[in-house]
């Protein structure tokens, strides 16, 4: 390598990484200020941008680089890292014919669009054949991608490099079988009280609390914001890293812990080596990885009795009248009430990754062409009865019910059940080494996790895969186990069962 | 010409135009919502923007399409004039050599750093080093860009496209002769009362009433929004355009005129062509002519007696005890008071073209080498004798008193009086035209005049440079004479003195 290949290759990473940046700004905005007239010039903008990216990302002198620096002697590993992550991205991008590229987009857009009109119409039949669509076209681009064992692996790559169908397969398969076992103890506890949850909160006060409560995890405002949006999410690297959320007057739980799950994503963004800024190492892994920050700092930290041993007493005196009659211990069980339900972003911590393995199994079946997409509502609803015991009537809450297959986003939806088990897995080593882990949340305290983690999880940035980072964050690779005790253990405590 | 190299150059140069939009965004994020820490990410995605903006412009296979397209038979009106000003702007974009640009970006930078903190330090002593090296390289840039008479001619079109300094000359020479008559017959007229201005009024209050007035003006708030910044500003193009204002507490006229003022340029804004977005034609087409429509809503509509007979009443209802002991024609007077000041910013309709002399007679003789940066104090002083019958003691309100040469910009200032000049001519036209219209905005009826400003100045775009759009719509080239007529007859009126 001469040093001129390495300056080279960095000029151009950090080109694209901004133009990465600008494209997250501008979908900020949409979300966040953009007035409505805007859309179509929005639109046009964005796909100028794509188009760059794309062009720079395939430009046939980035691959003479990545070629050159591929073997080069001297390259430290965040180097190497950065070549490797981005011939990665870049394969990806250069196997892919653009006329595939385009005609997806074009698919994925007019499926969107039938998908908005037929789940509330709940319409299956004519969203049916755009599904069918995208499917083969995802199939289409696997197939240059190139895969080991199945398709499914090249779209799961995408989103969470490292991993292999098979792989997420043996972590789910006992998940499933053991949160299955727990929703069976459960039945027939008592059923906590949860009234009060849907009085009604006035929302400033509720972005009072969030705004305050964010700052005490460690999330940083003068490098962020908090802002409303129709549906939360994070959006910045480094140094602006915004966070939005929507205050439901009617359901307290709604902000407070998508604040929490927002900050999570936020702290990782928030958390990563400012010496790596502007390369793939100073970006986040995997999107498993995201999640288990956001699920870590929403349902592990956030939903403990310790945080609202410190934290409810707070929120009481911002809502004297609504909680005047809500102990926290009521309200810990309440914002932790297990019931199986049609609709997976309304579940809850033990039922949620049934939910994720009835999409897995199918959205796998689907992409390896083992079922079309005419048996769809038949197998969501057998799914459904085999991991959550329910099955809905129709499909607006069943086959329709999720925009992501819509949008042609196959292989997704494992990351989020990964997230839970990476966080759990994090938790448990985290409490081997801060022995007085809950006594420093139980004071509002987060300094020693979120250190922690800034070390273990958000500086390597993406120095490991997912599963090596995992493994040298907590001594062993992931595995379903740590989710599974973790479940038992707290959900046994607040439900008075022996699980 | 064929169809391909015409559909060619349209990809490119809507390319063009969605990256000067998200050039935009970034700005309007920058001083509206971005957070502090973000401040040195956006520099790099603005400069990796930048960048790619000028590679797009400077592409010798546009330079190939534009050669084919300028001789091509069956161009339209406007395809050819999106050619010739596309043809304009990448001229100006090949001839200056990188590094120069490269150079000028960094000598900008470190010039405004020193200007911040020279200015209230009051130590031009500082500044003029940088202030020598940015007029040594804009000379160069000047003569590298080429230009018929002077190396200011080169500058000044970067703004206003078909001006040269001689012809700035010819209107302002008359303009600063007649202004300074009618200052002197303004001599001792008593002072109207404006007491009542620097009361304190409610923000939240005065935003209520900027927000309605706007949308009365016909600015459409679902193609765009109000904000505040700390400099009021407007951005965007056709069905996205912003502006903002700053609510001062202690100053009712702030925030009012601001508003007017911004909604005057987003109106233009709006009302460009739709069926030429993302194309100079769906552009404006001059700063000159921008200004025409901030100052002919702010000034000539926004502070007449007729706008605020129908208007006063209703601010009196939202501040009762602010305004209780003022009478509507007071207000007039105490919006149209005229006062020779130091601070080209806060200056009045009248004395506000002749701070505009100043800084072109100086900023002429700089470029064109007549005057180095030593002798400006002086200089700026005695420029102010002349015009304003005052001058600084200090330089903070003299030479460091603008922003603009600090950032390199020379040849900005004329549009800001142009605009005065245009203004003032296309009212005059209007008034011909629309015969019931100082009662129409009597009556807070806006279509009439905005209808014309649409048909006559808007839709137009960029079809003919600014100098044949105003003869065009108003029947005569542009003139001081207008802009002399109206200031004697308002302030005639205003002072009640024969002017």
């Amino acid at each position: 390598m001469t040093r001129t290949d390495y300056d080279d290759f960095l000029y151009r990473i950090r080109e694209l990484h901004d133009l990465h940046q600008i494209d997250g700004w501008l979908q900020w905005d949409q979300q966040v200020t953009m007035p409505a007239g805007g859309s179509g010039d929005r639109a046009a903008q964005m796909a100028t941008l794509s188009g760059l990216i794309h062009e720079r990302l395939t430009d046939p002198r980035l691959g003479e680089l990545l070629d050159r620096l591929a073997d080069a002697p001297g390259l430290d590993d965040a180097q190497a890292a950065n070549v490797r992550e981005t011939r990665r991205d870049r394969d990806r991008a250069v196997r892919v014919p653009p006329a595939l590229v385009q005609a997806f987009a074009r698919a994925k857009a007019l499926a969107f669009d039938v998908w908005q009109a037929a789940r509330p119409a709940d319409d299956f039949r004519s969203f049916a054949p755009h599904l069918e669509e995208l499917v083969r076209m995802a199939r289409e681009m696997a197939a240059h991608i190139g895969y080991a064992h199945e398709p499914y692996d090249a779209l799961l790559d995408e989103f969470e490099p490292g991993m292999s169908a098979a792989a997420v397969q043996a972590v789910f398969q006992p998940l499933g079988t053991e949160l299955r076992g727990i929703l069976d103890g459960l039945e027939g506890a008592p059923e906590p009280r949860t009234d009060f949850l849907t009085r009604t909160y006035d929302p400033a006060r509720q972005q009072t609390f969030c705004r305050a409560l964010i700052a005490d995890l460690g999330y940083d405002l003068e490098r962020g914001r908090l802002d409303e949006s129709a549906h939360p999410f994070t959006i910045g690297n480094g140094d602006d890293v915004r966070i939005t959320v929507r205050y439901n007057p009617r359901f307290l739980p709604s902000a407070l812990f998508a604040a929490i799950h927002e900050a999570g994503h936020a702290l990782y963004e928030q958390g990563l080596d400012p010496a790596h800024r502007r390369t793939p190492m100073g970006n986040a892994v995997s999107l498993g990885v995201h999640e288990s920050q956001s699920r870590l700092w929403e349902n592990m930290i956030g939903r403990s009795p310790e945080f609202w041993a410190h934290y409810f007493p707070r929120l009481q005196a911002l809502f004297p009248d609504e909680l005047a009659d809500v102990s926290a211990a009521e309200f810990v069980r309440a914002v932790n009430v297990v019931r199986p339900s049609l609709v997976r972003v309304e579940a809850d911590e033990v039922t949620y990754a049934l939910h994720i393995l009835v999409r897995f199994d199918i959205e796998r079946a689907l992409v390896n062409g083992a079922v079309g997409p005419d048996g769809l509502p038949e197998l969501w609803r057998e799914r459904m009865r085999h991991y959550l015991g329910i099955a809905p009537a129709d499909d607006r809450d069943g086959v329709l019910q999720d925009i992501h297959w819509a949008i042609g986003s196959f292989g997704y939806f494992p990351t989020y059940a990964l997230g839970n088990l990476y966080a759990a897995q994090l938790r448990e080593a985290m409490l081997r080494e801060i022995p007085d882990l809950v006594a420093q949340v139980g004071r509002g305290l987060f300094q020693k996790p979120l250190e922690w983690l800034r070390e273990r999880v958000h500086r390597p940035g993406r120095l490991h895969p997912a599963p090596e980072l995992i493994r040298r964050a907590t001594g062993a690779p992931p595995d379903a186990s740590h989710f599974i005790r973790y479940i038992r253990t707290k959900y046994g405590a607040l439900y008075n069962q022996a699980l």
